[in-house]
């Protein structure tokens, strides 16, 4: 992660809770109107960017339509949205056509920021697009494919070459879903692909076991790359969608050492309860602080607003090891 | 509409507001449980009538068994429903079995009302009857072949035939749905169906990608009929239904001119949010005056209960015709 | 129907045979590639015409497009079918697009021979044209909303009325399906509908518990319409096609006065068995004479192929009325 | 029933309501979180232990694995529920293997507490264990073969044979369901299986028509047998859970004398309409005093956490008598 | 087994072929219309009876309502079926409606022969019934509740019960299936439920990776109990059944100790690939000479008519221990 | 392709047909049970090698378990194939492990024989490998992540880069499916992802309506790329497989140039219409000699055996071009 000077948004555990994760008490920080032409705010990423931080946001608009637009922040809490979305050149491509784009991811690796997200080619495939400075955007080749969802970039290169992590799907409400690997080394062609990990069976952790996809960018700890993910259940009303945390090895990220068999967090509030679509807990992002063992998570919250929970690092890693499947 | 003197339901625009269409802060107007044996009343219809207003109710009973009742009101947002409901008399057939009635709208065409809703008759259909005073109904000849739902009777004729928009379904819940057109000399033989308008492809207008249904009585203005419609998008947690408007050609009403890109309205609050079905806003009626360029919409919320929502009818139609697919 | 001195097409009873309908012993008449363009020519309809007989074909393309021939016979086995296919002008509408025609039946009422068909206009409906000659044809106005099939008319009109038997289904592989009888004072607007016959349950008659369809034109005899229909059973591996037969009555045609609970015939032969879609016997036709207490059945067989059956009008009007459901 | 001397957990009726059952002011009585390391407790049931009360809850982990509690109250209100989940010795067999327990009934026959339960063993079954003093718990073999959920036993032997209620299923989100009735002279075979009753036409009581389910452990009434069941419909955004009450013949409880054609109860406080699973009430016990014609009865809320309501049980005879299907 | 004198039927392997079980040259040995009334003779059983052999055999009828005849052979190849359908008397109770009855087994037991079928009550269960002499029949409860199929009993008791393989099912084309065993002192209460075998991987072993059922009657053997059983793959083009056999331990015959991964018999004859249901070979009887070392095995094939093959009992065991899953 | 002596596999048009594509006589030319451990040869791939052939045949075995077997023959028609599956060494990876290998293609590339398949690895996707002599045999990485079917290489590089076509899919009967592109460096790394052609809507050509794959290797000649492929509708009986030809653009291979709207050949002889799967044409290879303007095709047969069909390559791209959609 880059150094940046700014502080990371946090709030002290409440005073009556254990909980290993806890909710910002001013969620959510993105309502749905945020700006004028937005239904919904939710499933965003965002960076340290100079003193402060920068993101990129899914605005659905007033007739669902699907798109990702800039935001900057100088505490992470109070965000201002560009009202227009990221207007793409040709980056390591001219095919740059996309249907719809949305639940971006955003990832630092040695000189500028790489974006990926959900992309519209022919149904969901993983879009890849970079930036030097939110103000001018640069698409790539789709990373793979139709069709994949949660295409997200680990923030180092492994044995040389760009890791992403991904999670094949289909072209609708896909009740199917592990996270892969894949590896490639310029951007464009990418191989390699391993399984990372899979849905459960319903008897050891009933929360994932229909889906899971990866979740924010996975951070190095001295345990491997710490990933917050969510992992969906398939009830008779519907998708409940959870995020627990996973801890991969730092060389072979194919292999999971760690992963939470209960959940971290699961849709408990009001805003992640009701919404567009009901109990969602979405992850896209992270911000921490290593020296001070903090870790602020983002997610979307029932795909209309975007919420903010805390937590400590070391804490969580604890979690993870001493309740992994 | 025939004149009457009754004051139009009304409240001004929320000063913090730039909505088109804003809701009645007093919504909603008719609980679920408005009369003793009632689970939920909503998807209902109103018209002018005498020095008030009078309106067929959908209420659904404690065996939720469906059913329309009559309703008078004097102001439109004061209700006294029936407690038993319409008892139909034999119109233009004596086949007025009906194994449920739900849905209703209210037309007045040259002499009497004409009231449409999905009638039981091996399926769902669309069953048509008329009343002069609202204390007699009478039952005619169902429109058209099972399964049909959601026919709304244009308030005039078109070249002399009666007009009734419809959405021909399946029997459960209809996974698809594009509106038609049909006339008929007579109110008993319909033919000339026409395709009107379609479900949208999801990447040009999600909230209405899986199915549309005729809403409101067609208003005559200057640039054709407007209709207030309901459009269905199928999340993973299941359907949504937001509202839209679509501007028809007076004389051709298949052609449509003018249709809303973006929803005027979609669920938001928790009466539309949370009920015995979420995430449900479904206009069935409106009142207006073009004099006063108002309109007040009367829609379903939840399955559960009856919300009013109003606009001007100039900036709607400024609105629908700028922000047409 | 009309008289015409052509010999009607006839085989005797095989001698070790006790059915009520038996097979022609040269099926199939004809064959998949019976015209230079066809994948396969079936579900097809024939009259008495001149001194012979003319049809009305379904010949699906070698793209598998489906459009309806007209063709020609001496002897009612041997036919000459047309290489186009019919070109419709203007009935009563100048609406006759059509994606696609198929399954066409062929009725002589008053002056002219009509034709309907499952006619592609947003799905499948109800198409409806007309021919003095089968030289020039005429387009009308569809008779139904989408969806429908099977619509067959009475070669009577009913008090004053054209009266159509059709099928109400959905735009696909639809898994259910009953018989309903709309009437017409014109050919272009049609109501009064009522349903006639249901699909049976299981336990009852298995073969037709899954959909019906009407078949073949009905026939006026003593005790009413004699009515040859398909019936659909939904096998492990797909459906199964068979046929009865029902007679119903001769003023209110919706009422059922007797239905075979036994098959007529079931997909038995290689031919019926083996083809575009296994396991189909599809009745659209049949020539009959009361005088020589006659009928020859025409059916489409395994999608693919064109037979015939034999019977004794007598013998099937007994074995319906001793074998009612 | 156990005579205890403990209070029956009581609150009138509200002023304003007319209602023959109505919910507890403090509702609901058992939180998500009401030990360390439930998800959720709900679907549970409570039968007069000592002074007070002793019950059997299912509480969800926050893996989403589910099993049963044992928990203690001397107001049937504030309950200490066991941190860990109940730990079965072999009753009468070895084959104790549960993948998962949830879905507990109670009852006490002759010398002891009965608990039933839906059990995994390659699926739902139904799992039987007893206990004399809520401490040691014995597990006997599985009732039924897979796939069966929500067993509930009389609380008399029926010509001397204990006699079960249960729900045959499937291994999903069953979409279908009727309760039927089992005998078994020892607790280890069963047999004499009747079905008791269907689920409805949709026309005749909706709420009802997909599938209902055996809730709390009938009561004996001069009537016959008075149990709680829930009846679910199948809505375009999933099942919605209500609860009805039938009185079965006394000594053959397979004859249904009467049952409710509206419902008793369904989803409309938030803690019912929002949560895990929203819209479920779900009964799985009651609390009862024929001295006091009072009725105390609990139900799981949403899938999430547990209510309770209350009835005069003459009130509610003589309401399913005279509102009898 | 009883002893009689009558011939097994029996056919040497052809010559070219190394099969384990090879096909009578003479199938199919009992064809659709073998009486009147009937639409297919398939899945039928036969055993052993004075001085030749007796069965009872499926006939579905004309109307493809399904039902269950005795028949009688002296070479087990040609057979005599009864025009009348078997008429129970009652048994062990009173209960004894079927709504349908199909695919039975016999075995003998001590005194009589046993009779067990799918039995159509609110659903397919296992009906059970008795003879002594093929004239009489006698009906007992039902075994288990609905949704089962494939009842086949155990020819001796295990430990002083009657022992039943059964097969777990939906109401429908049930798409999975495991065999269980279950245990009575009686033959009307029924427990000790156990899995027994389930459906494979589908890399292990596709032909039986959607589901498996019992077939014939167990032979007792040195090595446990030799079963030939049914196994299934869900292609693209529906179900396809073929034939395994599977070795079950003496004593405890929930456990499996050998069972084949490649199938005995698959469908390749045009009677095994095509009737009306194409691809079907369904065992439900074997007739065998330990002495002679020979099997006869009876199998429904397409759903149509019944087949025959043999083996050597000697090679099969030594297959099926050398090519165990 | 490579130059070699052998004769091409050839019988010329028969006398009585003016098809573009007609079958061998002595077809099928591979039978199910050609080695000993086969239950099926079919979906194979052959090339010139040396004096004659080799080829990777496709053989399940009687466990119905996938694999992939060498063959060799001096003409064409006789084949000796491998009685064991091709044992893989570690080509560019370690992780060469498949669940099953199927539909195999062959194609050489510069100096080696390049093999894909579809392979398991967590679903189906493309396997690759290689050989210089049909003796040792390589595995590489797989193409991309699962789920895909249908990869077919390029015989020459586009760009300097290896491109292959490929049909992304589902884990099951994939009801969907269109042909892509992508390209690699060193058949490691992929990417520049393109769609390439799509099933066309049911009117234009319904045969190819429901899903589409690449067939044989394309062919060079002057007009582009000539590739045979297989389209799929989805009748009420299940998915019928037929065959079509592409001409793709020489230099930008997405670009479809001419596409067949009939089929080239469709499902009619026995051994296509029944077998495993019944309906199905599957051409997976071609050889061909531009000197002698003649191409062998040969397909899978009904998923059982395999057959070979001839054409005069000039015919077939006139008959391309002239019937393209």
């Amino acid at each position: 992660m880059l150094k940046n000077t700014a502080t990371l948004p946090w709030q002290e555990r409440p005073e009556n809770s254990s909980d290993v994760v806890w909710r910002y008490s001013g969620n959510p920080i993105i309502k749905r109107d945020a700006i004028p032409s937005s239904n919904s705010i939710f499933n965003s990423a965002v960076v340290p960017f100079k003193d402060g931080y920068a993101g990129v946001f899914r605005c659905d608009n007033k007739a669902v339509q699907m798109n990702i637009f800039a935001g900057f922040s100088t505490d992470g809490l109070h965000w201002n949205i560009d009202h227009d979305p990221i207007d793409f050149q040709a980056g390591n491509t001219d095919m740059i056509h996309s249907d719809y784009k949305y639940d971006p991811r955003v990832t630092f690796i040695e000189d500028r920021y790489w974006i990926t997200w959900c992309n519209g080619y022919h149904g969901p495939t993983i879009g890849i697009g970079y930036t030097f400075d939110f103000k001018e955007f640069f698409q790539c080749e789709n990373a793979f494919l139709p069709f994949n969802r949660n295409g997200v970039l680990l923030p180092e290169k492994i044995d040389g070459r760009y890791a992403m992590l991904s999670r094949p799907s289909d072209n609708g409400h896909t009740p199917f879903g592990d996270i892969y690997i894949s590896y490639s080394p310029d951007m464009k062609y990418w191989g390699e692909h391993r399984c990372v990990m899979k849905a459960t069976p319903f008897e050891d952790s009933a929360w994932q076991c229909t889906k899971i996809g990866a979740g924010s960018v996975p951070i190095a700890i001295n345990e491997g790359w710490l990933m917050f993910y969510h992992g969906v259940i398939n009830t008779c009303n519907g998708f409940r969608y959870a995020m627990g945390a996973a801890i991969l090895d730092k060389e072979q990220p194919d292999k999971v050492k760690y992963r939470t068999q209960p959940y971290l967090m699961t849709p408990e509030t009001p805003y992640e309860c009701v919404g567009d679509v009901p109990n969602v807990i979405f992850p896209c992002a992270s911000l921490h602080s290593m020296e001070e063992d903090k870790v602020a998570i983002y997610y979307g919250a029932a795909d209309t607003v975007t919420g903010i929970a805390f937590g400590r690092i070391s804490e969580i890693v604890k979690f993870t090891m001493e309740n992994s499947l």
